[in-house]
């Protein structure tokens, strides 16, 4: 039997704790996969990374990042903290030759994604992009059945991810404002999951035209009490064409006030035509010409075994996945990649792809024209 | 006792039809609305009229529109026929003096209903757009929500308008597919009533810029069994800002596969947020901030005789009016501009402002630039 | 061509208005009925019976029923006042020979019930009961869909019907708490639809198992300040056999806090399933057995054309009907039964067949037994 | 620091995976409850056991559930085998000292139960039952809202769990239509998660009224290819009061065509009501009295870190929580139960009252009367 990876994680907030709940699960959910060793946990804070390496279950803990990158005996690392952190701790995991698992967005920006993704290539790692909310069993019915001709031909898709968090003009400055850590705002945080959705369900996009507003140009900053100038936006609105021929849009937003992971969208084909909605990612709506016409309607599927990785979670339909389970399948996802020694959808290819696509849709908004986005000209 | 009003109506179709109902049945639901008579209903075809104005209560029938514009005993006119008549009629109307009912759109483009327009203004009749939708109780509630300040400083509209009654790329060439009679297809057909109701919930539009796209760009000419290039558009997806500041998209589609009356809309602010959907129009759902966290979520507001005019149609909550109903109140707005003498919202002015914008949407996409559509300047 | 019906109402309430509407809409949206001339209003208070009756177009206005009954220029009478008053007033227009549309309950009781039954029999007029509900076009698609078996063996009727009209503890007494008035409560006020619907749908029942219960069991009295008896209930839970095999429940309450029109019913049988809530009245859900497993799911069908007489009110799909749309199917299903001089479903053999069951369930309830409903022995 | 708790396990279908995944996962979610060593796997296979017990992470497999059971290093024993073979299990596991987490329902009736509860009882153990449903942050939530009177007094209960996993005739005879291992059939199977929902939420029940009904009376035997008797019910009808005072219904089917974990409720009380449907477990909806009327609806809350345990999975709301997850929580009620040695709900003694309550329902039907179900009664 083959000695099992060696797993290390950096950061233990929201994501942090994904990954290891993931990582620690991975093997009972699904069998065929070697469960890797939770064996390095770092965090800033030293007393902290040893109390949730305790309660996690991870052999070590410490405070050095680079320590974790450098150690021989780990095969694979995740890296879960800030953004703005994300490069120079890829850049030092492939240097030392890891399989990383990076939290969105890849990097601050098109150009430093793709300096991220050049060095694991060049470092011949396995590398994953934590994109959840493809991983749920329906998106991959989703998928089959655009890919089927289920839908027939595909003519638009209208896309949205309106959260709430920062509808409230009181709440305070913070490092989501800024674009040397928030990058483009809205946009960066909730788009990219957007992008990468749309992507991955119809195929490159060609081009985007994109406008983008911020709704709350000043908030308090707690540290001085004083209002100060919010650097990325609230807001993003974006027309679009893809490759294969459909047009689309997508409206992101961080404004939008009672939503609370609402990643939604429709697709409308000659065929059919589908509606999904994350926050009752239990369920996706299908509907199909060719019905007799008394009885046609959207029909709402529940998840069950019969969509793909819903039965290794539970053999009974309508039962209920939650966001943690998507994560579980994500890690599946890499640990095939890195046992089979081929891709990933999403690696850092696709993490440079959608933040160069973020890029674009801001050039678009600055310069007010469509942005080309055919793939292998970025 | 004043003398009734006379009514006359050409048209007998969808339309023709739904004026008559609501013409029929405005004073029994209002009663302190003077009912109109039935008086003449002109169709092309002088048998069908008789036909159809003996099941209707009118008094005449007869197939020339020009004997009821000219007739002295006609008081209020509504005109129900295909869009391209539109014109011609509405100014032999205002030229006779006539109180003028017009379905939407007010004419094939901004020029043509501007001339509707200056001509019912010279006449100086009352006048009405059928835009029905907006005569809904709840949006009467949304209105007075949004008035109030329930939601707050608005951040956004994200509406749109989806149908699929050309979604199949075997439905037939038809009327629709040429734009002397369709004019820009969806946006026209579909979009006036969405550029209506986000102008009337939150006043006027700043500026917008359109793409638009033909899905089905030929159809089979049931006349010659050959295929037939398509002249106008089955998308149209609008982005767009407010002179009050919010920003907004708007999508329209004849193509919206599954969609049978798809007319949408979210406004999010910086207090609350208002989620519509015409397919259940007898809903709408509010959410609110300043709630307790644990309690807190979207409120499904059923119809009730606590909103405005709900209860002339029935005095128990949740029972439902219908799209009928909705014309019965445009009926009242239109009856009860003309007995006060004072501009229902929406009569030809805003008919003619929403073919502008219309039209603006247009050159936005042939120019690929934003274009101002400021109230005054157009 | 032949004289058309004179009609005469009394009552002018609620269902007063809504069998006005019915009568003076019938004619426009079906042509091929008769619309009959609206005559004579009868309300208590003669001088709002004037009022009305100009409003509503009526020809004449009196407050004198015995009038209108015996008035030989009559032909059809509507019977809309409070419920203990319709044994009188239906027991006179049989008498005289009228057409009858009496709103529910038929009478206080089974007893009387079928007094009225035999007094029209006697009579040789057409009777009907105002059971709307089941006018629904949806309605009919489930009729059909069970009809011919799409739906295979039915199991079961899982029904209820909650409105929240008496929740409120500080709600005052009224003639609904009455026993003499207002009957068994929330089972002869809402119960009664419920009853019908479950008939209607499945056949005849064949035996009753209740339970009533009065929540509230004394309320303010408004003339005198004091709390008074409330002498019926305002739950009533009902199981239930049907002949033709299924099992059923019915709930039935008064007091269901946030239900305004809570008419819902949920259908099981070998080969698909259906679920309504009259709340949402344009939706029907159907589930269908043998769909591809990974496509399965509840399809919510829009009322359109091509379910029964959806298109005489539009010819869109999707657009809604109302409630009051419902009084005007009913009404030409009148008109129709007596132009045809055939019985309609529901008349007064159904009113009064209701009535034997809410008579049935009462009498479980208090002597805890089950109660034989089969028809034919009542 | 505190040796961590051993623990076994026997069984390894649906809930023994489940069992598995909670405890592997616990410590992790919950860092404050000490995370129990995986030591010991059993299943009739061992083959299949040793393979499960690599994947899932524990230490040591075999096919002797005996041999477990007196194993003096395990501490805390989960039983997830056939219904059939809880008593014994559970009485070995009592007798050696184990701590013992039982899988619905704890025996085959109510005296099995009674005595599978004495002998744990007598042995000073902590136990627990796989009631999960309850264990969701939502019915935190609605108990949390019930308790504190926010719903006012409360009228009613009106639950069904619904499911159709034997709606199909053709499907075949296997374990769960005899009565010697399947119990009462739906009763037994799904109506024990209902009967425990609503003694959770409002107390314990005073009386019940039964009736149950076959509706496939037979089913062909795979063994024999010949029909065989079903033993038990498909369907199980119920109507209850409280203790408290409120009334209410049942209805639990596994013919329930279409639904796959139709567990619902509605609670309405004088203040407010609830409805859950466990199909969307991350909503539930709230209907509160005292609004004003404009703006009066069912709010539908999502599930976020405002309620109880959700935070420990996602800091973000309305992500949404799984299955899987409601068990990590039970497992973690367990071990909390033990560490304070203080009961948990529901332990062996809420495993024995829903099986009392169950026979009650049984004995009910045949002898067709109400049967009291009083606390400290059975």
């Amino acid at each position: 039997m083959k000695k099992p990876l060696r797993f290390g994680l950096v950061g233990t907030g929201f994501m942090g704790k994904a990954h290891a709940i993931a990582m620690r699960s991975v093997g009972t959910i699904f069998p065929e996969v070697a469960a890797p060793e939770l064996d390095y946990l770092v965090d800033s804070n030293a007393a902290r990374a040893q109390e949730l390496a305790d309660a996690w279950g991870f052999r070590r803990a410490g405070d050095d990042w680079q320590a974790l990158c450098n150690d021989p005996d780990i095969d694979v690392i995740s890296i879960c903290t800030p953004n703005h952190l994300h490069k120079e701790m890829a850049l030092a995991a492939a240097a030392a030759g890891k399989h990383t698992w990076c939290e969105k967005p890849l990097g601050l920006g098109g150009p430093e994604a793709e300096d991220i993704w050049r060095a694991a290539e060049k470092a011949g790692v396995r590398t994953s992009m934590g994109f959840n909310y493809m991983c749920n069993p329906l998106i991959g019915l989703a998928k089959e059945l655009l890919a089927s001709g289920e839908i027939g031909d595909v003519f638009n898709f209208r896309g949205s991810y309106l959260e709430d968090y920062l509808s409230d003009p009181e709440a305070p400055f913070s490092w989501r404002c800024l674009r040397s850590q928030g990058g483009s705002g809205a946009l960066n945080d909730l788009g990219t999951h957007l992008i990468n959705m749309a992507e991955y369900l119809l195929g490159p996009m060609q081009s985007v035209y994109g406008a983008l507003a911020t709704v709350h140009t000043h908030r308090i900053d707690p540290a001085s009490g004083q209002p100060r100038e919010v650097e990325n936006e609230d807001i993003a609105q974006v027309l679009l064409r893809f490759e294969r021929g459909p047009v689309g849009t997508m409206e992101i937003s961080r404004v939008g006030t009672g939503k609370k992971c609402g990643l939604e969208f429709e697709i409308h084909g000659s065929k059919g035509s589908l509606m999904f909605d994350q926050e009752r990612m239990n369920e996706i709506r299908l509907f199909r010409t060719g019905e007799p016409a008394v009885e046609s309607g959207y029909r709402t599927i529940l998840a069950g075994p019969q969509h793909p990785d819903y039965a290794r979670f539970c053999p009974a339909p309508g039962h209920g996945l939650g966001i943690n389970d998507l994560k579980i399948i994500e890690a599946r996802n890499f640990l095939h990649s890195i046992a089979t020694d081929t891709p990933v959808y999403c690696d850092f290819a696709n993490g440079w792809r959608v933040q160069a696509i973020v890029d674009a849709v801001e050039r678009s908004h600055r310069d007010q024209q469509w942005v080309d986005v055919t793939q292998g000209k970025h």
